[in-house]
């Protein structure tokens, strides 16, 4: 690989990402272009422009964009058609959000020539790996620059020493030792590291931001309404919402309530455990809320096929190939199940309880007078003596079998 | 199929069960076997040998047999090593109860020589397919009689009739319609029918009979912890319990603290959606313990494939296939995954939530020095690199092929 | 069920359907309208037209499609995306056809205004469930008339007798027991019953009715290229072919070369096994061509999950699925990963075998820099190193728990 | 990784092998351990061993260990017990040695205490792979050495000067570059590289090695019964067979029978398409027998749960995770499946085909009863009404539901 001229760094302003945008400029020799998502994580944008003028990019190389309708609409939406989980638990939060950072950065790269891009994520995590296999879906040819893996800047002390060398700003509660690590986007907030890393210590409370405790939330539950159109969630209580002013909005109500935390001890795509605590709340919602839609508009076959091709889907998303055939063709699949997902879900949340209690669609697929113990006109109970008769045929052979040759199974 | 002539009948001690049992006698002029378990459904089933007698019934002819360390151990703990849930919330209560019924159904009529055996589950729902498939699959020349399906008492008037006309006592309560019908054992509740058939109306809170709401449950936490041994809950703070007795403490817990409540709009096996309200204080807390101690002790590479296998083998145990080849084949996967699935999961019990707070064992996987943000000599990051790269590559050379094709994809 | 007035019968014009019409007419009091496809079966179907009239069928009553075209285009290469297969070798020639029977049935039942469809399959097989399925799933409402689970002409005998009682004409080899029964269109004849029903008595040389034995095919190869775009075959040997007319050469090129024959027992969708012997000269051709094209321009993640997901799609055929939401969305998945599946794959065919020789496409995924035994500028080995350590890393874990832990696994 | 002090090589001794064998005497300054293994790639071996004296190995540190019956009972059969193809064709041969090998070379690790081990595979290939995930799933502290992923030594060029120098014994059809590059054991024999790299061009007849063409192969058909037990072969023609023997009796009639040659190009694990010509003529029947003894003992839901797990199970021994976890849990539930499958299968082989022509069992779950066009006692056809019916609800309400909203789809 020959030297990287000019590359689009993935700039959040913080303090260990000016230290790379310096590290750029200094070891590479690189010109800095720098980019800046608005990926709903709750933080000023603008300071990072400030620092990116201090360190010395130009203008016109500094990229500072708004996000979270796209993540929203192309990405967490998507996602959650699939109802999906990974481990059972996890929401995949921060899995989504980086195809979408990969995708953009890609398009600055080709928009200013660059011929590189970086990302500040360790050589231990799954970020790593999702950014750079977007990178490379989308731009064969681009250099890749991951510092934590090539650098010696491998301690708090180091990074603090070359920040100094270099006049770069420290915040005072950057000196130490953070007692755990942050990421946190529209979708939900994650942490990890130093305080989390015995898996058996409860999370201390000081470590969830986003959500109140269940016993702080408020002790009267609270009832909303969310309306679907094929598959995605288009309002709350009667009001449509664009998608990321919906999951705002959902957020507000589970972070209130008290829901959506997750203390998950997790299996890496790298291959190692790691312990995480999630903050979840309007994706927590979104998931039961679609769950209960799909429970009254969705055919039986659609819904457990979709069961079934979710763990794979998840673990796609969490491995970072966003941006892979394969995951297209699933959600190809998936989409097609939804065409009709659409009407409204009644959830009751309470202190960390988020509960389907009704659920109305147009396109029902519910048949009370299918189900009533009433008699019926439409269902002959006869058939069901047929239907079993049939599918014990071969479990009858089986034992027929295995008697006929004298065996006790 | 020749008249039967002796007949093992599932019978509750219920005015159903008892019109079935005199319409059987009446009928078809059987000799009637009773047969009453105990699953824990939380009955006294004396007075169903006193109505079995008053019927008429032999006594020799009244079987009454305490299943529930049976049930627990060789049914609800297998399932739940699967981490087993039906479309993504249900636990399988009444599903994984019905095998063992079938089981020791077919047992009995061996041992006193009957050719027949009958269920009073009606001609809508899935019991009477697990029932005669599990019935079939254990004797394949067995003659099944399903009155649902087959007499004119098609009504609750007619059934009041005919109890009245053969002096079948009627409870007070039963005169009328009941409100909606319950199916209990050790493992959960489950409601339906009546004033829960419309989805769309919140489930009204009498229907709960083995949880207080979350509202009403204390306003403190309760921590507990189970111990696992080789994927199976072994213990509760310590303290070593069978398993029916370690799931009878865990639904009290459970129930206590308003766990385990789902409201379920939910696809048959026979084709209808229906509506259930279900409460599975211990097996929701069971759930999370397994998942947590499986966290900790489980490779990703089994943990995924577990998560995969999953939807079907649930949909085999919903079905009624328990007793099928192709679910012994998914078991043995899941037992082979368990041997290690040992030590404790701590949780946190409270208002309806149940949260892993933490786990620990003698096989953990976990490795701190692998994953801690310190330096570490157990991990070259220069790996991931590496790993990047391959994993990259097909994705690059199909980018490449798009571009050298002209494509815009 | 109210008594049809007016129904459509799949009517081949042979003895067996002409009984069926009769029947419909004299037992039902139905008014008759006769549907016979050309699906590439081989037979004249202007006979079948006038034995219709004979029969008093009203002459605006009697269809009589050419439904060759869409059979191959719009059901046989959808079914081969997927390189479908039942049980490892059916190519599923009789399933596929099915649904567009039943289609075309449920169309003309709507032109005609009739409440009811007929069709002569028997209550054994799977060709009842494939049209019913059909049937119902395009029109919930309408009558579905079996005769072979209703009537009493169980035998060949009461069938002759039937119709010599009702001047329906009977050709001479038809008056004995036929020694095997036969379905065959433009994918494939399959045979079945009678002297086939022992499975360890080799299938006798008269039964193979559209392909010569490897033995009796030219001792010189044949070497065809055939084309693909977007997955479907479009040419052979260059010259462009519509959908029916490709197939019926590759039949001609396979039929003559000793191609297709198969001699399976199999499982039937209602329990039971049986045994089949299958010709399949075109369409095993064309999967071992469509396998040829995908692996080059298909990635491999696509292609491993269409594997992945192709059992479960054969099933679905197989069981008469077809117009079922589940098969649907695994279409969506499959198509979805035909965009680029176009060029050309060279066979060999020879006596019985059809080995792909070579494979070619604009697309082409492979790239000899990469795979060449020489030095290249595009791949560092080093990477390779990473690669597996990572993917090592849990396996390690896990071998390093056991023997902390004492294990000797 | 500290400096390795003793490694043991496997050794084939050929040219490439012998001098990694120097380059770890001189480069690394390692004792070398060399092991040669007879897995039937049908080579003398004890020229190995003088080859590893003449370079200075001592006598103590040289392995030669005939493994072909572990090889075919402890790996091939288990994974034919499967049906195992990989990208549905290819039998895996060379996948399927490696583990063995792997295995084998950490015992002898340990025996001699040695702390590393190496292997001759390039840095391009799957074998690489392969190898070192047995290595460090057995053995998690061993150092591994990767030559060809380490050494300048990247031309046949330099080798053949470095064999020079070091007085290496240079065979003299060695000294060019070979036309393809080749690997055997007692299921393949597999050929890739140079002459196959353009995969448009035919490969030549030269390549094959093992088989006969289909061409040249007998004008006359042998007719074989192979006995299975449990799933494995035991016995042709009655004959019991040791598992080695078995399929070198295999090999001989399919070699010279023309049967399982395949020309594949295949999706390698580090992601580039590679092109193989592989020779297979045993296991090609093996797999054509095994699936017939399974036709006529296996039940239909354990039969499709395999075909779905396979594709996965196929991929795990590909990518070299034989020593996995989730390879273990596919194999229980393979193998959970085979217990009575046990019987015969008469095979016709001729001229490159390979057809079962019968197959018996004294567990056959074949029924002519059931399956005959004749009159029977054993099943009802009108159940297959109900079956029909039942299935097709969720179908009919589905359409029911279209009409409703007014959809047309």
């Amino acid at each position: 690989m020959s030297a990287p001229k000019k590359v689009v760094l993935a700039y959040s302003g913080g303090l260990d990402t000016s230290i790379i945008l310096k590290w750029l400029q200094e070891e590479k020799g690189c010109e800095v272009v720098t980019f800046t998502a608005d990926l709903g994580q709750g933080e000023e944008l603008e300071p990072a422009r400030k620092k990116a003028l201090a360190a010395g990019v130009k203008p016109e190389n500094i990229y500072i964009d708004d996000l979270r309708e796209e993540f929203v609409r192309d990405f967490v939406f998507p996602m959650f058609r699939a109802n999906t989980v990974y481990e059972g638990l996890y929401l995949l939060g921060t899995s989504i959000a980086r195809p979408l950072i990969s995708k953009r950065q890609i398009e600055i790269a080709h928009e200013v020539d660059a011929d590189a891009v970086c990302h500040g994520a360790t050589g231990k995590g799954n970020d790593q790996v999702r950014f750079e296999l977007g990178y490379y879906a989308l731009d064969p040819d681009i250099k890749v620059i991951a510092p934590w893996r090539e650098w010696d800047l491998n301690s708090r002390g180091k990074l603090i020493e070359y920040a100094e060398k270099h006049g770069i700003e420290i915040a005072k509660d950057k000196r130490g030792e953070a007692p755990f690590s942050v990421d946190a986007n529209l979708l939900h907030t994650s942490s990890e590291g130093k305080v989390l890393e015995d898996p058996n210590d409860e999370a201390p409370a000081y470590v969830y931001q986003r959500t109140v405790s269940p016993e702080d939330a408020p002790d009267k539950a609270t009832i909303i309404e969310v309306g679907f159109e094929r598959g995605d969630a288009v309002s709350i209580d009667g009001e449509a919402l664009s998608p990321a002013t919906l999951l705002t909005r959902l957020n507000e109500l589970g972070g209130s309530n008290g829901i959506g935390r997750l203390d998950l001890l997790e299996n890496r795509f790298v291959g190692m455990k790691s312990r995480g605590v999630y903050e979840t709340p309007g994706g927590t919602i979104l998931l039961m809320a679609h769950r209960g839609i799909e429970q009254i508009t969705m055919d039986k076959g659609a819904a457990h096929l979709k069961d079934e091709l979710m763990p794979r889907y998840a673990e796609l998303i969490y491995n970072g190939f966003w941006f892979s055939p394969e995951r297209e063709m699933l959600q190809a699949a998936i989409d097609a199940s939804q065409e009709l997902v659409t009407g409204t879900v009644r959830l009751k949340l309470y202190k960390g309880n988020c509960d389907i209690i009704g659920r109305a669609s147009p396109y029902s697929l519910y048949s009370q007078e299918h189900v009533t113990f009433e008699e019926d006109d439409v269902y002959d109970q006869a058939d069901a003596g047929g239907f079993i008769k049939i599918n014990a045929l071969r479990l009858r052979l089986l034992k027929a079998r295995d008697r006929k040759a004298g065996l006790n199974r």
